[in-house]
């Protein structure tokens, strides 16, 4: 398939990368610094361009991949080209296409992306949607040259997806740089904490996390839960502590 | 070595599970709840008891795994022994003891345990502190047998070391309970983000946290956050999410 790819963050060098890597010819990749552009398409074999009138209109496939707040923009910038438009994001409709090209949808692959870290696609869920049947057929073609993971979903269902990813990985995220600023402080290695981690995440892939709930506030420890507080270094940790643990003792009931 | 323990609850079912399958020989199991005794007591081959007075004063170990609210109560309740008493809590000092016993430490097994689920303890980090070297010898001794993964760390620390885990454990796992009451409402299956959570805990084993943070509060995406607390059923998740979220965004500056 020929694909165009407008954008080259996080996502878009993962998604690029998987989709050379099964065969596909990227043909340009689009980023408004050129110096990623360049950087993504010497990965891909693409030609970098950073302006959107350069971007070709025969690709079958327009992978837009840009921060949420500017594809609008993006989508009022771009030349008519043939071919189908989607975009990347869990939050967005894929009617934000519907004015300036009838073929658009959606492909969501569900993980958190940092360009220095590889990921094995195939392990990822892909979710699609499309405008038409034509267009969802395509993108199931190109998911499933990727991941055997392919689901489709609506937009509707698809920013409640996002939002639980949210908590499931962002805020997880937080959590673990929380914790690693009290070992920093103590001069305890963030390594300890490893096994903890990789078995707190690997617990829930085997009973639901209610159930897999521990530690002093589903307990209602006071005491542990007042020395906590004691240790925090200021209001806004100690706030962020009593509104996590009130929220998990209040599920627990 | 001959062991009795004092508390039924998940951590020590874990450790006597796996000190007994180190070639220990577990005495004896108290437990108030004398079902509870029974339970850990049959798996240990250990006797069950569940008054405090028909504890044996013949073992060299005695170990405390009870909530930390009642561990004050328990040693004023217990009757003399030989050997040494140690807790297992990361947030208590072991001077608990020392009114009662000279020869006191702590065994602390960096873990989340649920009875339900098998952990290999091969793998766990196990703090040890002892009153005197005869005692850190004895712990070291008992560690050595259950993981290669023993270190010596201060009651001060520990307790800083107990906090971390708070957040890298049972905070994130309580984030994987939001996650899974969105996908839940909406009818998603809650193992499409199975790939995301394992990942975001890998992930941390190579880069640190903060570098390994993505998501809308790290790029401070105003208008995808505004979108998702319009998606949440609550005020308290509402407070929840501009907490975390904001938290998110200061740490990244």
């Amino acid at each position: 398939m020929n694909i165009v790819f407008i954008g080259a963050g996080n996502l878009a060098t993962h998604l690029a990368g998987a989709c050379r890597a099964a065969g596909h010819n990227i043909v340009q990749v689009y980023s408004r610094t050129m110096e990623n552009a360049v950087l993504l398409a010497a990965k891909t074999g693409a030609e970098a361009v950073n302006e959107l009138v350069q971007i070709s209109p025969a690709a079958q496939l327009y992978i837009f991949s840009v921060k949420d707040d500017a594809l609008p923009f993006v989508i009022q910038g771009m030349p008519h080209t043939g071919g189908v438009w989607v975009h990347t994001a869990g939050s967005l409709p894929m009617q934000l296409f519907a004015a300036r090209n009838a073929k658009h949808g959606v492909i969501y692959p569900l993980q958190t992306f940092s360009k220095q870290r590889k990921v094995d696609f195939t392990t990822i869920p892909v979710f699609i949607e499309g405008s038409n049947t034509t267009v969802t057929r395509l993108l199931e073609e190109l998911a499933g040259t990727l991941t055997p993971n392919i689901h489709y979903l609506s937009g509707d269902k698809r920013r409640y997806l996002h939002l639980a990813a949210v908590y499931a990985c962002n805020f997880v995220n937080h959590m673990y740089t929380l914790a690693s600023e009290i070992t920093e402080k103590e001069e305890i290695s963030f390594d300890v904490l490893m096994p903890l981690i990789l078995e707190t995440a690997s617990k829930v892939t085997d009973m639901p996390p209610r159930a897999a709930q521990t530690g002093p506030a589903v307990r209602f420890d006071k005491e542990v839960m007042q020395h906590h507080l004691s240790l925090l270094p200021d209001d806004r940790m100690r706030e962020l502590y009593t509104l996590i643990s009130t929220s998990i003792h209040q599920h627990s009931l």
